[in-house]
């Protein structure tokens, strides 16, 4: 059936039983999360098989990471532990100030994954692999993890393997603007698949309407055939070379939004890659999103099939009776 | 003043601490509940004395229910220990994949209250009883089960004691919808009040509208003066012989929608024997219902004549100033 | 740049972790919280210097409030420890019967507070004052209490130092209303600003319009130059001398509503020393307001001018995108 | 088979999650306790009947306490709610600065059952009951309660009932020394069970040999058949007339020791009801206590018949296997 | 290097947060456990592959114990999901009534894993196994589940792969003592390491002094080059066909003691299986077992030979100097 | 009375509810803690004022370490905030592999105390100051925080105040022995109070005797009047000019090993600073270090002199009464 191949940062998320400021939380939960894991963990859960290429620390919170990822099923082995560096960590401040919001505290400087580079990648990686995820966090933690990202980039074009791409710009990351246009350009013009965000398009773009966004997009994506803009409680809109399709979103309370982009890539990939229509694909995404802002964690809620039928059936038949 | 009577099995609910997926819950909270228990622990605290029928296992779990119940001031004397059957057990998933919505999962078959029989009755049980409330769940646990249900149901006749009757129909226990009917059909007929809901009538009766299938309700339930029918946040509706009263129910944030019902029909029937107006006893249950969602647990947030006062003159008089 | 001066009584809040009715509550967490102290609470974080005249029980719980002032900066020198009452404690209700709603059970009768007199306070207390803040309570907590509060009024007078009051009337503490409204009559009298609720105004003139129980309130009140009606989610207005100013205040889910209005007056009285126009001052109380109820505790989710400056983006341009 | 009756205060205990100075716990459980209420609870979970006299505050912490009776089977119908008086409260300090040993600090001054009179027993309260039990501590809550207690007193003895009577002596409720001594007088002389311990004994008699102190409490207590004297973790003595049995105790790691001593009497006297000698009885009153330690509440630990069975075949035969 | 293969039964264990009588405990972690598994993950985490046969519900507690396993990076490819089944549950009561000790209550009965039958093995399940582990438990727990464990002994034997065979008898589940014998003799029969315990061997072969115990085992074993007998905190003793090896344990503190067999058994094979002589393994597996009661969980205090390294230079250097 | 003035780093520490290898770890408690800043709030609690140096970072933890040291009464007016380096942080594991034992796992690199110099200190800082307390962790921070600290010494050379010095050799800050040597001379040689333990000797001047190991110190500490030996559980040892004082410790049940010694260190100095005898303040140092261990966190255990006293009369008089 193939793997979905990832390259990345999972890190130790230390999360506040209680909503607040931060400075006042003293009971916490640890999660691990991080962008391309979460979303290779949602395609675990959808029936898609996956492999994760990371470096984390030889130490207690790496082994933790790796526990939380094979117990989802991705294939760990292009994991490797670092002697010399610690697994990277977050503090998250929740719904203070701003209700459903997040704030986040990075322990990540000079972390083990900052030091992945192309060393860490060989042929035989992309054994069995049918598709290759990767994200802009990546290539901006370190100048060694941009070439491992280019280095994996030329390995799926050299095995004609398509790549889903998503912006993930990350401001602390990357705060010069102009050179973070230039490090996720390579990507861009590669990518099959583009998974980007409003905020995203204006970093690239500057403001100005999506629709006109879009069209900049296209000149430096020659090969995307789809391009997937995620409004977070807005939905998401599709553009295909010929059709654009918009999905409202489902409106839903929200409990931790983090890992909410990363649910609904895994979800439209695994839709895809079954034969879905995009259409199809666009509302399991999108009831993906929403369903993975209504519990804590972010690999924590994220759905089976079967947890999407629910939903869906649900929210989209007010009629339908429940019996226990 | 009398006691209110029922048969039945009170469980022990293992409740996650956070919404989500249970295969991620890791913290639980050890409620019990049933929901003829339910209804009496509701009924006690609007001051109705009760008893309750039933066995628990001669295990830790058994002492946790009749501790719980003892507490509330029920009757616990007809309980039997069973030595050689366990307490019946069960697991929620709250919130998940629907907001507001549980799931169960039941370690029941083979419970000690799954071997009730008319053996645990006695003509001593109906000492100063003004009222039997049975529900379609115990009937349905076990042939053995239905054989009491249908004892204690001839006892409450000769003793001319009023039935009421909730339907409640639990889809696990009685998937085949032909068995199911002909179960229920003996309570039917002899109930003075039914409970019901919308999802049971369609399963009773098929789809229909519910003015259709309460007339064929009618026909199989000559005695029932009083036909309740709850329609979960959109209130719920009384069909007396000649009158319906609607009432469209109290708008709140459902924290745990479990019990709203036994709630519901226990205030239902306290507001009833203190001899209020339909009406009346209508407003009250939705406020009784409305205020079981809003807390967890089944018996923990049922209110007290107390508690409802507030609830509706809040409520009900939004100009009201509340002074600490 | 001078500090603020309150009087007072802090306790020690039992808050259990679960909504719902207090006799189900087992777990409970340990807050601080008192209207004054919350107040210079919300100044400390909104860089005004505070100091705070109160007395705490010689026991294990004053030291705990001493902890939590000291924490966030206030001036303790005037909290003297009596050997000879304990400090006061108070258990809450949560979210029942009213979801949003608090309800209070007090032990604080014959508190170490409750015997602050005179004798507390010396010239010294004044030193670098630039304004004194008072508040209904204290002078209801006992006879000494009100004497002591005359003589901070006093003070303040013979300093030439303005005098904020907030009426906050406490119907346990004040039931005679005739002796209530004797009561406060010499601090409004005295107050250069006044802060008051729709209810308390009804405590003090009856029942009528607000407009018209303003005009009655600047009979009493001939120095008043500010009013400040706080009307909770429904925000404030203000009424100067010749202008009326009116917020409608910022919705979001209530949390927790206590100290929401002492966090009002902490942040218009921050605002308005900082030499802000009127109209923003309200526009950071009510954000302040809001702040403080998404959070638990009274001290905890009190803002620092970050957060609500935080606050007031998000809420007033939601256009506003957000880069992680 | 008839209850044992006993009067007195129960309150709800504030436990802290961790051991270590109050002053910085802030997690807590919430229990009920008081020493004449934790001994009929012991007697219930071994089979004895009991009643209780009491008062509780009309609030919320007053049902708590009746519900933790009710679940245990204790007849409340003698405990009163009132309106004008509080629930008493208390809150602990575990294991600090001694491991294994607890600080209190009582909120109980003016307390629901501080107010308990004559007036709260009629002469049905002797219904049934074979066996009166007190302790020094209700006489010692206010005069009020000692008149309450000496009228039963007087009416265990015109019934003919035998009375338990421990000592229990709360230095912080009977500094006066002088005062205690003469107020346990009547219960001493009056007593045909007295249970003591080493610091009651040097309290009513002054420094000095156990033995001699005995000599002296004979004196004032010519119906004393059985003097029990607790030596916490050193076991107990009794003295009958004629004969003295010695218990070394039991050794367990402490993780809670209120109520050890409750327990004590619990199981002694149930042991004594049950017709075993005294020499069992002991041996089943010191398994009681030690079992008591083991876990957090003073309610929660007490054994059954079955509990303290396992405990003394394991302890007093080292070479027992144990299969699962 | 060749995985260890067993099948048996993991089960969700639900564990009270707090010691005590479990008619108390309503809060609860969830862990999984169970004999066979508790040894695979010890051995995965001393670096030997494993692989489990098994049966879990296709429900949410299922999913549940696959993660688990798959955490530890067991090979769950031969794990049914059962449709008809639950996945077996039990709670355990901590600590009383004795401190250090564990009472256990079921729900296996009808479990998933209780319908292991022969078909879920075929030959595939040998690829690559070089031991074959199997426990007492698994035969017991229903007669089709006992032809599964004969029929991979007789696999293991076709393949000439040694069997390691720990009797772990249930009583519960085997408490007709005759049967029991009858049933595990072909296993024993056939094992190359037996490991058993003092009541095991007393259930085989009636009281008696160990080495008898032995003679008698030798008679049903021919096979049995090694049997170890494990002492719980006394240690463990080792007979080769003409060497007794005897260790004392390790003394610690317990915190919960289930799991310490089973890692006690995985670290021996593990140390076995890297070619250490049988007196360190012995030390070692002391040292798992001694390790595992120090934590909660069966799989959590699971240790690395790292751990181990550590725990046997503390224990046996007492002069170690720890610098942080 | 004058301060108590030191300079160092204060970090929040994430420590595991529960013991066990940290990989398993999902709930965490938030404390803040470093060596230098325990002492100080140490000396607090025994009524000695105290300042600290330090720099935290200007984020929410930074904003907790400040609230932490201001509550127990520090003079934190010299803890700059910076905004370009994070809060140090670590995590730790408890009681596992070694019970009693804690491991360590830092995220200190690059953090904002790392980055204390020269420059964060001027003259004022001497005010009031009767005592310069420093430990061996500051200096091995980084070049900067050295320099720092040798200024330090420099200043309270020129204003003729003792320096009290603690070894506290850090084995992952100082890897290179040599390096580490050479850094603590300039120390060493300037302390009037030098505080060690064994294996910092043993790092110091190589393995031998401790008497040994005293000359050589004395040698290259000429102003020494007083080291002071700690031993952890062996308690401690004084070397005076001419006097040797040796204490046994007390024995207690470790909760948490962390902070013993600081706690030891400011007991000591706060018992000498009033006056106290050195046999008096080694009795209490020994004490105050004992009681630490017995309660989770490094600041919350630390005694006040009742703690102390309570303590030393229940260990040193075994024939105490205690009443409650």
């Amino acid at each position: 059936m193939g793997h979905v191949l990832s390259i990345g940062e999972m890190m130790v998320q230390m999360c506040p039983t209680l909503e607040g400021p931060l400075r006042q939380a003293r009971a916490y939960e640890r999660y691990v999360a991080g962008s391309e894991g979460n979303t290779l963990v949602s395609l675990e859960l959808l029936g898609v098989k996956t492999r994760f290429i990371s470096r984390v620390g030889d130490d207690e919170l790496g082994s933790a990471i790796l526990s939380e990822l094979r117990a989802r099923g991705i294939d760990v082995s292009w994991i490797a532990r670092d002697k010399d560096a610690p697994t990277g960590v977050y503090f998250i401040q929740r719904g203070y100030p701003l209700q459903g919001k997040t704030t986040v505290l990075y322990y990540r400087k000079g972390s083990a994954a900052s030091r992945l580079s192309p060393q860490d990648l060989s042929e035989e990686v992309m054994d069995d692999v049918k598709l290759v995820f990767m994200t802009g966090i990546t290539p901006a933690l370190s100048p060694s993890c941009n070439e491992a990202c280019l280095k994996l980039m030329e390995m799926a074009r050299s095995h004609d393997r398509p790549l889903a791409f998503d912006t993930n710009i990350r401001i602390k990351l990357l705060p010069d603007r102009a050179y973070g246009q230039k490090l996720l350009l390579p990507f861009l013009k590669e990518a099959k698949y583009i998974f980007t965000g409003a905020g995203d398009l204006t970093y690239l773009f500057g403001p100005g309407e999506i629709e006109e966004q879009i069209v900049q997009l296209r000149d430096l994506a020659p090969k995307a055939d789809i391009i997937l803009v995620k409004l977070g409680k807005h939905g998401a809109v599709v553009y295909e070379q010929d059709k654009v399709f918009r999905h409202q979103g489902y409106q839903v309370k929200v409990v931790d939004e983090l890992g909410a982009g990363d649910a609904f890539s895994g979800a439209f990939i695994a839709s895809m890659l079954r034969g879905d229509t995009v259409e199809h694909a666009l509302r399991y995404a999108n009831a993906a999103g929403a369903l993975t802002v209504t519990a804590k964690g972010d690999l924590e809620p994220l759905p089976t099939w079967n947890d999407l039928s629910l939903f869906l059936s649900y929210y989209e038949d007010s009629e339908a009776q429940l019996l226990r």
